[in-house]
């Protein structure tokens, strides 16, 4: 299994997390702090997936964090093969989280023009966010795949 | 490189591209023939997206019919890079489209329930087909994507 950087227990790994973390919780934050997400179903989902990539990345950083500090290799293929399911996973999720709430988005701000009603600025953030989150889970995802697949050629 | 069922050159890519190429088809044919698809940018971009994956899908279908009658072997590293980096844009773009559709089609069905003014079904049927078209790309998608690394490792 080669040694890629920014594969999980690498520095830029743990980076990369941290990245996708801070991505997350500011989508979350934003989101969350809007008056009435909670009457459009994609807002909701939008939250529902950032809670998510929370969970997931804070979880792999506690992992990547411990493998650093104690020196141990993660880059036996289980270990791979199950950060790569879930990085697939909640990319997919994130990733269409971030599209629903893209279109409302337009919606409301493009086609109907009814920003003076709504807090369009938050959205367009939450949502901006929620797409660099996803751009910076797709190098994780893609690296840990790679190995695999490079490891059974 | 791998001989994979699936890959390009293959019968079971040219299936994988007709069925990619019916369901863009079909979601492109029920969304061009709503009303009122133009006054919503999801909708409209739905409908770019389709063209986009009916386009790429004929092209490969083309090429992948081409190679089975000349019995010519197209898994040489630079086709199958070629059809993997297209695969994965198009997939991208159509599960972008697809999911920012059916956000606007939750919020008209489940939030503001407006069906009675909109023709519900259809914007549904669209998304469905739009998902259905990004579900058959990925096996392509990935089969390519696999080959590459395992023909690095």
């Amino acid at each position: 299994m080669k040694d890629l950087p920014g594969m999980p227990g690498t520095p830029g790994g743990l980076g990369l997390r941290v990245l996708q973390l801070l991505f997350a919780a500011i989508s979350l934050a934003v989101m969350s702090s809007t008056a009435d997400f909670a009457s459009v179903s994609a807002f909701c989902y939008l939250i529902t997936t950032t809670v998510l990539q929370c969970v997931w990345s804070l979880t792999v950083a506690i992992v990547d964090i411990y493998a650093l500090l104690v020196k141990r290799c993660l880059r036996n293929r289980r270990a791979v093969t199950l950060f790569s399911i879930g990085d697939g996973i909640t990319w997919l999720v994130s990733l269409s989280g971030a599209c629903a709430a893209a279109g409302i988005t337009v919606l409301i701000d493009a086609d109907l023009i009814m920003c003076s009603e709504n807090p369009c600025a938050s959205f367009q953030t939450a949502v901006a966010m929620g797409f660099m989150c996803c751009f910076s889970l797709l190098p994780s995802f893609l690296l840990n795949f790679y190995s695999i697949a490079s490891s059974h050629g």
